[in-house]
């Protein structure tokens, strides 16, 4: 994992946590659900914006390494395996 | 909010929590990143099924109530403002 | 089905016929699959869009009336399970 | 595009055409909105899959030959594209 990869989703994963916890402080208040569930919606985003970054990250070092070490079944598997599981 | 349903949102919303700070241990040992990004799937799964019963309970009983009492352009207002935020 | 709401849904349902028809064309022409793809997302905003038509009508028909005829186990059940089947 | 690919995804596109016509009968019919979202849903998840057969076929070629080639950046950024425009 890149170095700033690394530090900026530890970052982002921090501002995630602080999210949740704000939601989990929305339903012990009761707040209206309607409310709550736009702060759920607004958590995944955040979560697939990391995801994106993490992506970055791993398609310019771990695949095009691997497609440069001979391995492009074993990391062209991993990213279809990925897609498939993200469209569940 | 029922009170079953605030519950049982919390129950999920501490194992999110969890799960979440198993994903910052791994992105601080620096774990592969495809490992990092099945496990983002994986809360995102969680918050989607936290959603679907905060839904469940909403519609259940401050959309119904909603209506009865004449208020059913805001019900359905806010349900549609979900549904668009949902699929953005 | 409200008459405006059913006008608008065939024609939404021609464009995206046509564009469907413009994406077969590409993939006889073996255009690169990236546009391909680009096309295809589009065709699925599309659908997206048809579908937040499709359930406004809904609500603000068959779901308030429901309610106000005693059936709101069903619309609230019917909501429901559409909402599963969308995140599926 | 491998001459699989094209034949499977033109076989794909055929039935996504037929589904989609049977939808517009269905509005044109005026049937219960539920049932017409039902199988718009059922249309999305096809297209998912068209789309999962395309970048198959397209890591395994153009991605693969892509970074061989050294055009990393290029083929890197276009996964980036899609993958942004399909969480859009």
């Amino acid at each position: 994992m890149l170095e700033n990869t690394k530090q900026e989703s530890l970052k982002r994963l921090n501002y995630i946590e602080g999210h949740l916890a704000g939601i989990k402080r929305m339903v012990e208040e009761e707040k209206y659900c309607v409310d709550v569930l736009k702060q759920t919606y607004a958590v995944r985003r955040a979560i697939e914006k990391l995801e994106s970054l993490l992506l970055d990250g791993h398609l310019h070092t771990c695949v095009v390494q691997g497609v440069k070490d001979g391995r492009e079944e074993q990391v062209v598997g991993e990213l279809l395996e990925l897609y498939s599981l993200n469209s569940k």
